[in-house]
């Protein structure tokens, strides 16, 4: 297309001589179609980057769906109405701990109760979170060269419940209720969005070390999987799960479409979660960003779940779907830190090396003893390092020193406080159901709901 | 951003003396980036509010699949087959309803067949919906200041369907499948459009009687609680629910991640329901408010699922899923007639509000021996009502009094309606199944097809 | 709207004499509101371009969960984690042949390896897919006036995957796991491309016999089961089907409530395979086509389930669940070939044709011995064939003869192509379980994976 040509009409316009002429030569514009070479308008941009978030937001929200449709899927039936209940109420407290607390605790916008914006900062802003009035305009918006922020508010807050859901599944199957909200609302108030706030709230890990989260390999994924394997171990394995003999004895999900409808369900969501991270969509430029992340998103996981596929069959002679779907996620994960930068080639690549962590890591959970009912350990917090890691490899801004201090700093703090956290809990109100109730299942012994109440166990 | 800086090019265009230079002029206005403070093309508008009735539109779609999961979720499993075929029957009968008299019943933009414009009208124009031609300008185009025909229509279709889908789940288990779909028919083309007219279509309840109902808490919910309702009563409890010593007998869901999901599917549904009520999205102001829309939403559903969660434990020292799944939704159904004035901390209370009032109706309507087989009546109308009378406490346009004269009208209407309906299709087709059929199950008395063929019944 | 009131500041504009008062004049502009008659900028068309391809391609992309959701319900217990394994498998591989090889033979754009763009050409260009750099300008971007590649590429590959999930039905419960996956690799790396380039990618049957397939009746649809037809064929019907009294003996779906959540997933996913087909949205002309399409899409699967629901009623006095979901999915399949001409009662009808060939062509099947287990057939082949010739009742660009030309040129080189590949299988690697495996069920004999294994068997 020819910029200069379709541009007439506006210097037509310019040249006429008497406001008279004027009407007719904007109309005449106004007739002549686009204009070639224009910029979306500012409040276009402004609109197109609150859609953004909004759109990002109802897939990322639909991920809670996800979580617990393949967590439910992946327990035995006796504990199915527990991992929905858990699901449903980790979801609800979350929204209601980071509106309440972790909104402003993560974005302090330079009001740091420790730290300042030189500095990098270390603990953000106490109180609620507060949106713009009703029919703002350019004015009055908060900040109109960037979203709404109610669209702002409701995209990250599904982070924060994202969070939460990955916790609920390592834990499955012995954990009692209400412990576990009471750490899921300080995670999702405080420890979350603590360290959430070091990057991308603005914070030392983003001003001091460069550090590189694109989508949360780390600041989503891998706390999550912290908090997990620091409960996991002060929780202990289900009863039965290793054998006096040294055996690993499989307990099979009890509903594996359920499982896989959330896997479908997360990956989804994770075009939300990755593409919606480019935080614009106002541009030429941010939108082709966006479409090579969601481009890239699905090659991870494609990636991902062809390896898992592969290598279960060379291992052990039959396809394991359970990793296949773990496979995707763990593709998923990988590709979270950077999945702006790698080409197609390389973010199916990416994805592929997360497929291997899962075959290998969820054996060597089990030689540890540590017992992850759904394996979200080596999924969120194995490719999730994996993948922060790997954002070197695409991205030139990002260094291994940085990378690697990150996750650590990350690491230790989140698995540090939810081990106190866990073991305060212990300590209080106890955390893993008796013995009795845990043979009974969760579901009659603490609901005293079945989940199939008419089907017969086999 | 200094919105005077970067309309230099502009003003510089202008200064330009000849015809010569404004095309070099244009030129650098081309490529000095966006323009600060610029209002969104009004063909711009026009795409952004059809595109909010497409993402809105298909969302809503979705809850269909929500309340079909819900439903064959908690209904007992000889009965899943026929409340599936229920719920895909009245999706397909309301879409042909709507599109044969109800879209121009409710929408008769003026042509009333009854009342006019200047008293408000009370019955809309009959006719099948006409879209725009392929291809329209913004010269041809129905409305170029609002959205595309199709649309609307498109968005509005889903709201109507979504009413009948409220009314399958209280009547589930023992009504007979032709007079429920015959009952639809004229509840998607007739009641709810007529009704919906009153306030929507810029009726009498509109105009006279200041009514506010952002969204549909008594336009849709109440709506499809009232004929439920009427149904319920007619209809009678099913056979061994009240027992004779006046005990209630629990007949429990089938299948409760179905039922988990499906509220899931109904919650990211609402997103769409609620926000795209806003019916515009092209200025700062509309997809600003969209946002609070969907955060509020958010926040409305996750204060009825706590509050429920919390209750529950309360009164009954366990937590009862099948109650948060409904806090949940009656939170989102309390916060539908005004999602868009409260603040985060108002939407959550309304919410809350609306969860306190599930666990509580629920044993009323026992009490009463209305036999809802899914809570509908207690989300959808005790909830709906709830939820307009809210309006009043956060949006100073409504007065108590439109708003309880409103609901009165609404109710009395669709309630008297439906029943005389129901009573009609009981002496013409019957409308219950035989009591041997009802023991057997619907799935092989009315169907001979089972939802599970393979898992032996406990 | 007025078109030329709005005008006035930009006239205003105009006539001012100097410099100083300009920039009064461009902050006057800016404040009286949006401009009536006024195109999208070109960047914005550029980015609702690329964003309807995003919305769509996660549509459906969601479809492959439909799929695997409606195919893990419709085949017995024993072969579900197959089922989904399949499923999981074939879109990990879809992804990655797509990438590798498929999008550049689709879309060759004029660098043909056989025929030029003159004659139409007939297989395309060989290459991994490229995006476009991160961050592009409207000059840098690989095609400004359409949309970026990435968003292209990432809704192209779902179309491609979905041929594959088609295929996956049709041979359910008795092909080997590898065979079927190789075939699925080169169904989507080659056999889908290169047809697809016939007509999408500008190819022969494109340019030189006028072919009219919108969103891919035939491209898509008929393709898959043209490919299923030459696999079931080969591979024979299921032990037991056809009993030797010539009885048909029906396999009942173990799992309705899931495969009525994959129709309901497909029928939202459809919005987007058909909508997002338009392949722009930054006109009004545009947005009303797409909102057309949906709304179209939507009434043709409503007339598709409704007369399976009435048909079966009247033919055996019961109505058949999962007639009613292939009869939706029908008229879905029946009005991809053009969804944009019919006026809605068109529509209706044409999906309406859709569910009276399910109806009768499932029982048809059965009488020739060809064993298709969810129906696909009867939904993509049959239906597709059906709407493909549709396209001339409500489009006078369409000609009998060039849609009836495609239609066997496009089948007979998928048919033949197909029934080679699965010859080559079946001498090669074998393409059938073996007798006792396949009694045993999949999940045990191949997998060693049970879907659900606390359910005991009826």
């Amino acid at each position: 297309m020819n910029k200069f040509k379709t541009l007439a009409p506006l210097a037509l316009m310019i040249a006429l001589p008497s406001l008279g002429f004027a009407q007719e030569a904007a109309e005449a514009a106004a007739e002549a179609g686009p204009v070639a070479g224009t910029d979306a308008s500012s409040d276009s941009i402004f609109i197109f980057n609150s859609l953004l978030f909004l759109i990002g937001g109802f897939l990322v929200f639909f991920m809670a769906a996800g979580f617990a449709m393949l967590e439910a899927g992946l327990v035995r039936s006796k504990n199915v109405t527990m991992q929905l209940t858990k699901n449903m109420g980790l979801f609800a407290i979350a929204a209601i701990m980071y509106y309440l607390i972790g909104y402003n605790v993560m974005y302090p916008l330079g009001n740091w109760s420790i730290g300042t914006d030189e500095t990098g900062g270390y603990l953000g802003a106490f109180g609620v979170a507060v949106l713009e009035a009703v029919g703002v305009t350019r004015d009055t918006a908060d900040d109109y060269g960037y979203a709404s922020t109610g669209s702002d508010f409701f995209f990250q807050l599904m982070f924060c419940a994202a969070t939460a859901s990955i916790v609920s599944g390592t834990l499955a199957e012995r954990i009692k209720l209400w412990p576990f909200l009471i750490f899921t609302a300080i995670l999702t108030g405080l420890i979350y969005p603590i360290q959430a706030s070091w990057k991308w709230g603005g914070g030392f890990l983003d001003s001091q070390y460069g550090f590189l989260d694109f989508a949360g390999s780390t600041v989503v994924h891998s706390v999550g999987g912290w908090a997990a394997l620091a409960g996991a171990i002060i929780l202990g394995p289900r009863i039965g799960k290793y054998a006096k003999d040294g055996r690993v004895v499989p307990m099979m999900g009890s509903n594996l479409p359920l499982a896989t409808l959330g896997t479908f369900i997360l990956w989804m969501g994770w075009f939300g979660f990755n593409g919606a991270s480019q935080l614009a969509m106002g541009s030429v430029g941010d939108v082709a960003d966006i479409s090579r992340i969601f481009a890239n998103t699905n090659m991870a996981a494609a990636g991902g779940a062809l390896t898992a596929l592969i290598l279960t069959q060379l291992l052990y002679k039959k396809v394991d779907l359970t990793m296949v779907l773990n496979g995707a996620l763990a593709g998923l994960v990988s590709i979270t830190a950077e999945p702006l930068t790698p080409t197609l080639g390389a973010a199916t690549l990416i994805g592929a090396v997360g497929g291997v962590i899962v075959v290998f890591a969820v054996p060597f959970l089990d030689k540890l003893k540590i017992d992850d009912v759904v394996g979200a350990i080596p999924v969120h917090l194995f490719a999730g390092i994996w993948g922060t890691l790997a954002v070197v490899l695409t991205n030139g801004d990002a260094t291994i020193g940085g990378q690697v201090i990150s996750i650590i700093i990350v690491g230790v703090f989140v698995f540090v406080v939810s081990a106190v956290l866990w073991l305060i809990l212990k300590a209080v109100t106890g955390i893993r159901v008796t013995e009795e109730e845990e043979i009974m299942g969760l579901d009659m012994a603490e609901l005293g709901m079945e989940a199939y109440p008419e089907f017969s166990k086999g």
